[in-house]
């Protein structure tokens, strides 16, 4: 729940944490719109995935930064500078769950697109991935508007099943596809994984808080900054990681165009082997 | 009808969903203009139509978007939390009908365009379905600015006349341009003609709900989600298909082409026989 007033400390750290996260994704899309080029055609896709991920949230750190600038307005209670919520005006906390009903199906996507696996096997992961990201927040979603701890508790309960399923496929199945990938990306892929885990581990946490009974403006203000930051690396370092896969894919693949792409040292070192980029 | 309150529930849902469709307007559309590059010039046209209906659709859903929070004025009812919203100026539902006055003749086109038929074949076809669409929307626009249930009904009426053409043309007539193309696509096509019948079906069916005394603020929540639901499908996931359908195309066009967007596997494939790509 949204607290009834915070301090000047509190608004500011959240007015200026929602605006680094809209920085943060707004350029990682641009940068990676402009690093286009800069792979190889058939990772491109997973490039684009990536940017337009970054700028669905972005759109939506904008929305959630103007519903909460105007969610408070500056009242002299007690002292000059505390914040207090406007009656009516709500903070709409399910933006959160309109970026993630896009961008999480988005973000798997993109991570089985830069592995450029065989079409077959490519539709084959998405067709079982997508349908249980996007069950996964839609689920997440009922029990957050739920106004009773029990429903929250079920619905996080059944949200969490189709979420052990991704990590099942991503740790068990990928990992079959994983042996096909030059050896230079293979290390790169698994710490891509590990981070979607530990940056996905972070919202079921902020999900159960008011459960636990963990409330009040410190808790919601520690609450937002969480999500904030999840977002900053499951979006951008993500997509700033996936990217630099596909680099090291385009090398591996074509001699040429790491010879264009590369100092001259390291396109030397990359004729005699297979080198960490 | 506009009702004359919602529940902050069902606020909180349309502003939601009038959100997401925003987001997945904008930036299919961007996406789409992204991509122009990773299919063969002949399918560019498709593409940018398709990115163009996309964004003239996140247009008006940002004038809708608009229209809906202004016509709602917060009242606190009860305790701390409780919210309606009072109607205190209009909806304008008029935003949807220029939307689509502009956006249905550009699907179809779309359509026609992403087939590379003839010259000739294409102007014929597109000669009857743009003014057909056209004809169908204003129609129902008039039906639905009228006040009275009868003048509703017989421009309904009216309105299914160029719609009825419309699938005739598409079912009948395009079917024989069907054998033309790669076999690999034919399916695909067939999709996004069942996918335009199942969309544009939404439209006729909300348009008959006030006339069959289906109204309220439940009804009225329903309509907007179908509407939005209806719009996310057969503009955001048609313009998709349609990307599907340029790029196996191209595919089949051009081997050297797919040799630098697929994997190396499936490029390897195709060489071989005209694989499912």
């Amino acid at each position: 729940m949204i607290p009834d007033s915070l301090s000047q400390f509190q608004f500011d750290t959240i007015y200026n944490v929602f605006s680094l996260v809209i920085a943060s994704q707004l350029f990682t899309s641009i940068f990676l719109i402009i690093c286009l080029p800069r792979v190889l055609p058939r990772y491109r896709q997973a490039l684009t995935v990536a940017a337009v991920v970054c700028g669905i949230a972005a759109y939506h750190y904008f929305r959630i930064f103007t519903s909460f600038t105007e969610a408070f307005v500056t009242e002299a209670v007690g002292g000059r500078g505390d914040y207090v919520q406007v009656a009516g005006a709500s903070f709409n906390e399910g933006y959160r769950y309109v970026d993630w009903l896009l961008t999480v199906p988005l973000l798997l996507l993109e991570l089985v697109a830069v592995l450029a696996l065989a079409r077959k096997v490519q539709a084959s992961l998405l067709s079982r991935l997508v349908p249980a990201a996007a069950l996964m927040i839609a689920l997440g979603y009922v029990g957050e508007v739920a106004s009773d701890n029990l429903t929250r508790g079920i619905f996080g309960l059944l949200s969490s099943l189709p979420f052990a399923y991704i990590l099942y496929v991503l740790f068990v199945e990928l990992t079959r596809s994983l042996k096909r990938q030059p050896e230079s990306v293979r290390k790169t892929i698994s710490l891509l994984r590990l981070l979607l885990l530990a940056t996905w581990g972070v919202y079921p946490i902020a999900y159960l808080l008011p459960g636990l009974g963990i409330d009040g403006s410190d808790a919601w203000v520690g609450l937002q900054l969480g999500y904030s930051i999840a977002d900053i690396l499951a979006k951008c370092l993500y997509g700033l990681i996936i990217y630099r896969i596909a680099r090291m894919k385009s090398f591996a693949d074509d001699d040429g165009f790491a010879a264009t792409e590369l100092s001259v040292e390291d396109a030397t070192n990359l004729k005699r082997s297979t080198v960490e980029i």
